[in-house]
């Protein structure tokens, strides 16, 4: 059954009116009948099926016909990433973790980021575009940009990954279940000060392997090897 | 030191010329100097180190000063992936499957495939691109495509990845570092017939977790578990 994505929670058997977005696709890109069925996401693990009873293509109307909730995942990745100067290299990324099962992303602004402004309208529409596509149904959190000195406060234990030390532990033996962000820095990476300040804190230095890594490979990398590790 | 890539060997001491793009690269966008030292590499483990005698931005001339071999990996990571209808989307596996360590890359063109024609071409640059950014010594090999009998044939021993039965071994679980091609499907996924076909030859089939990646998505976690299990 074809699947769109809702942001509000409707009860059982409520009609109401979709959005332009979701009404376009449905009467005009996918012509949809009144009277057929689909299936609606929250992006909090609820799926409900309705059918449509007006398929006008600004303004489709459902009603609710069945509700069921899934539980979450029992593990949490959490990659907080500086953005990397070419938008589409982030944007990229937020598509291809969403459809790996990662939970939250956060933006950090570094010392040496490049880029300090991002319009995080449009990485929420790519979130829910690969939500879509992977079928997943809790949608990721992603948060504002933060300077990383806010990020580390908030946050204290982590894993960091940099070039600096030789001696570091590889990612997917320290990485924990829960409350584990992974900290990936900008193109021109972290600053020696930003690594102390992290370490001397919880933070555990990890490497993610002898290649050198784009900073949105890195974080891809980083969410593959959690997601192996924990589903 | 700045790293340029070379398709030949020349011998220690040999003066040549380098070709159109990379002395476009050296005299015109770094506005190197005549006597400045460069790194070359061929993509086959040799490394040299070179001096510019001239800095022509159309021909630039170096000398081999030093040369030295590196070792291969002792694994072998090999995707066989069916071209995606969005080039884009192959591109991006491809600069990211290199910037990860892949080692050799298979086009196959399935039942299922919208996309039967591809441009290696442009793909082999962008590979090279890569292996500059991520200092790769060993260039990946690219092949042509092929059918996915043909590939079978070939190669009679590996892992596919598919969405039919549910019961199939974690990927992780079953790679092996050696001799082990993981075929990845088109947008529709191989057909019931293509999984037989290579199930009743030595093909294990796999699963890449929960959730529904697409093409391209499904080809990086594979490479990314390889990595992460051998490097």
């Amino acid at each position: 059954m074809r699947r769109f994505f809702l942001d509000h929670t409707p009860a059982l058997h409520e009609v109401f009116t979709l959005p332009p977005d979701e009404s376009k696709h449905i009467g005009k890109v996918l012509r949809m009948q009144v009277g057929e069925s689909l299936e609606l996401v929250n992006g909090k693990g609820l799926v409900f099926t309705a059918k449509i009873t007006d398929n006008h293509f600004k303004h489709c109307k459902v009603g609710i016909t069945e509700k069921k909730q899934f539980p979450k995942d029992d593990f949490h990745i959490h990659i907080a990433i500086a953005p990397t100067k070419n938008v589409d290299r982030l944007s990229h990324f937020i598509e291809k973790s969403t459809e790996l099962g990662i939970h939250e992303v956060s933006l950090i602004i570094c010392e040496n980021s490049e880029r300090k402004v991002i319009n995080t309208e449009k990485l929420e529409k790519v979130i829910i575009g690969a939500m879509k596509q992977s079928k997943r149904l809790y949608k990721p959190i992603l948060h504002s940009p933060i300077s990383f000195d806010e990020f580390i406060e908030k946050h204290p234990i982590g894993l960091i990954a940099h070039c600096y030390e030789p001696e570091k532990d590889s990612i997917h033996k320290v990485l924990t279940p829960q409350n584990c962000p992974i900290l990936i820095g900008p193109e021109g990476d972290f600053s020696q000060e930003e690594v102390t300040k992290a370490t001397s804190c919880n933070y555990k230095s990890i490497s993610l392997g002898k290649t050198r890594l784009r900073t949105e490979t890195a974080a891809l990398y980083a969410c593959a090897i959690a997601k192996m590790k924990f589903e």
